[in-house]
């Protein structure tokens, strides 16, 4: 089991800190367990604090000892509840915490702990630090993408007419999971569940679903209305297989698409103008070119090969981005978006998914992740990407 | 797929209204996916809102035309942001709202809304209106049961030496899936993510961790450290297997033993005292004794029996439940544990699990998900108790 070293957490304060400056904060916590893994290493049940001055402290409800032998962080202390932390913030005046994912009643817990302190939202300080990858982090995703070659390498030995979309998304987990693959995704999201098995064939393809997705697939019951459902895959349909991989917090996300006997028209056309889009877009990103940016050109790339409104979804369930940032979350900063007004950088990795829906038929579409290296762009996810048929 | 009918919809608004008078709401938001769905039907993604004196309303983000073919309620109207509640709610002066995991800034942002109004955490009267289950909730949680039987009987096929606790789990999952199981169980907390790989092997099943079990396990990584491992399964040591099942939202929760040759000491031994334990306490519980007095007696007989050093835990490891509520989440009301003083009572569904821990051994136990019925309780989670040997 890999554990972060003690460098590259002090590389992550050591990029916290000027913002907490900046911001002017005493001190911050860091209960949300995606972002203290990031600054401690470890996910065991625990609290991170950071004070401006002070090496930051690690209180841990359990496992104390699977703690401290996962943290490099000096201080990791044990905590029975917020009392025991009432010392360490005494005399504290504008103090951060993660407001837009703690629980209400957390929250007016903390301010009883702090009634002088002013509390300031901290989520977009650990969002900032996190956009850029270090070469650690870059590695772990390169060992994600190596999972993912494998999973997605196994289809073409598996995949048969009549087979259930959920048959197919269940026989891909149980051959990830051994090599790594936690089995589970990550999403900041109060009621958004992140899962691996998003196959679609055909007409579930078209199907949109409570997620911020082009095409959200039918699933099995109204209680989880997404990706893979019972129906079975045929001759001549276009099969989108989104199987995401998440290797030690780490996640992969790539796209690629399949069909049994042949793939049909529009969709084979319109597979080659997303996957036009994704090179076109990534070489216009090494310029410099700002993300929002790159959403409008992509947008204008897709029109101008007549398939603009079926582009990111149809009608009213068109999603607003082409990409986004991946890292310990499935989706985070940077994204290519409108507003988000800034060039993708050195370090960054983004999923970058031009996909298409045509409605009560199908989609059809490519995703890769990508790394900004050396002032080039580089493919993690690197699987075929012809269509592949069986 | 199957969904709820306006009946039982109906029903459950009737057992939450009297509730929300004796609170004295003027209203009742419901923004947690489980317990909307539970209201309404749809886990679209949606807000539901119930006014004490009109019809309840659920404002729909995506998708408008799913969530109306999946709820049976009258209103279901469309919503762009919070702004477009604001004409339902004027004059409202007590709210309910679910303070206990809604995001802190979300729950800002509806103080805007509601700027005369005090609000007040509306998550017991959700947790109580689920006490106690209908005939239509037992009929999915028989059919959770009967996936959970075959995925159970499908393990002395596969399990063998050598193989890791992972790679079952995986298979386990692989075949769960086509046969309705969701693939994700659901509780109500920040950072705990259920999973259904818990299948631990010797020394594993005496590793602790983040979750609030008595045995957490290994996992993969720090950045998912419960649950299946990549250890190798051997001759002559337990193996716990506790696999939830996930039907059309609501779960089952069942914990079975293997061995591959034999099952060594102390484990044979604890396993009968469990499972004696199990069914005194039920038998017991017919009495009407309250759940407090019935975890007492549970660690009175694990005493008695020369075991209470590792019963639900050991040292400071020890968990404080014998048996939690079960629904459409994992971990609900009622609770077999200290403090809860009150009788298991009909309708109530509870998955009762004394296991026994051994430091650096391993661990033992059972558990069966059952429901009081007609003065009696039935096991919904049928599946042999012998211990399995392969």
């Amino acid at each position: 089991m890999l554990l972060t070293p003690k460098a590259e957490i002090q590389a992550r304060l050591d990029k916290l800190l000027p913002l907490m400056e900046k911001a002017s904060l005493d001190g911050a916590f860091f209960h949300y367990k995606i972002d203290y893994y990031y600054l401690s290493g470890t996910m065991q049940d625990a609290v991170l604090f950071v004070p401006i001055d002070e090496v930051p402290i690690l209180f841990v409800k359990r496992d104390l000892v699977r703690a401290r032998r996962e943290s490099p962080l000096e201080k990791v202390i044990p905590m029975n509840g917020p009392d025991d932390i009432k010392p360490y913030v005494r005399g504290m005046r504008r103090v951060g915490m993660q407001l837009d994912v703690l629980p209400y009643n957390l929250v007016l817990r903390y301010k009883e702990l702090l009634p002088d302190a002013e509390l300031v939202n901290a989520s977009p300080l650990a969002k900032t630090i996190r956009r850029k990858k270090s070469p650690f982090e870059i590695r772990l995703m390169d060992k994600a993408a190596a999972i993912a070659k494998r999973v997605y390498g196994m289809i073409p030995g598996v995949l048969r007419e009549g087979m259930r979309e959920i048959e197919l998304g269940g026989l891909m987990e149980a051959y990830a999971k051994p090599l790594g693959h936690e089995g589970i995704l990550r999403m900041r999201s109060l009621n958004y569940e992140p899962y691996t098995w998003h196959i679609l064939s055909g007409r579930t393809g078209s199907i949109v679903s409570q997620a911020d997705s082009p095409m959200g697939g039918l699933g099995l019951s109204p209680a989880f209305p997404v990706g893979a459902s019972l129906k079975k895959m045929r001759k001549g349909e276009p099969i989108l297989i989104d199987f995401g991989i998440n290797y030690h917090g780490y996640h992969m996300d790539l796209t690629r698409m399949y069909a049994i006997g042949h793939m049909p028209e529009p969709f084979a056309e319109a597979y080659e103008v997303c996957r036009d889009i994704h090179y076109r877009v990534l070489d216009r990103a090494l310029t410099g070119t700002t993300a929002a940016e790159l959403f409008q050109y992509s947008k204008a790339l897709a029109e101008e090969a007549g398939f603009g409104a079926y582009y990111l979804g149809y009608g009213r369930h068109k999603v607003s981005f082409l990409g986004h940032g991946i890292g310990v979350e499935l989706s985070e900063l940077p994204f290519i978006a409108p507003k988000h007004d800034y060039p993708l950088e050195e370090g960054m990795t983004v999923a970058i998914e031009p996909k298409m829906v045509f409605p009560k038929k199908g989609a059809t579409g490519i995703e890769n992740t990508i790394v900004m290296e050396k002032g080039r762009y580089r493919i993690l996810s690197d699987v075929d990407e012809g269509i592949t048929i069986v």
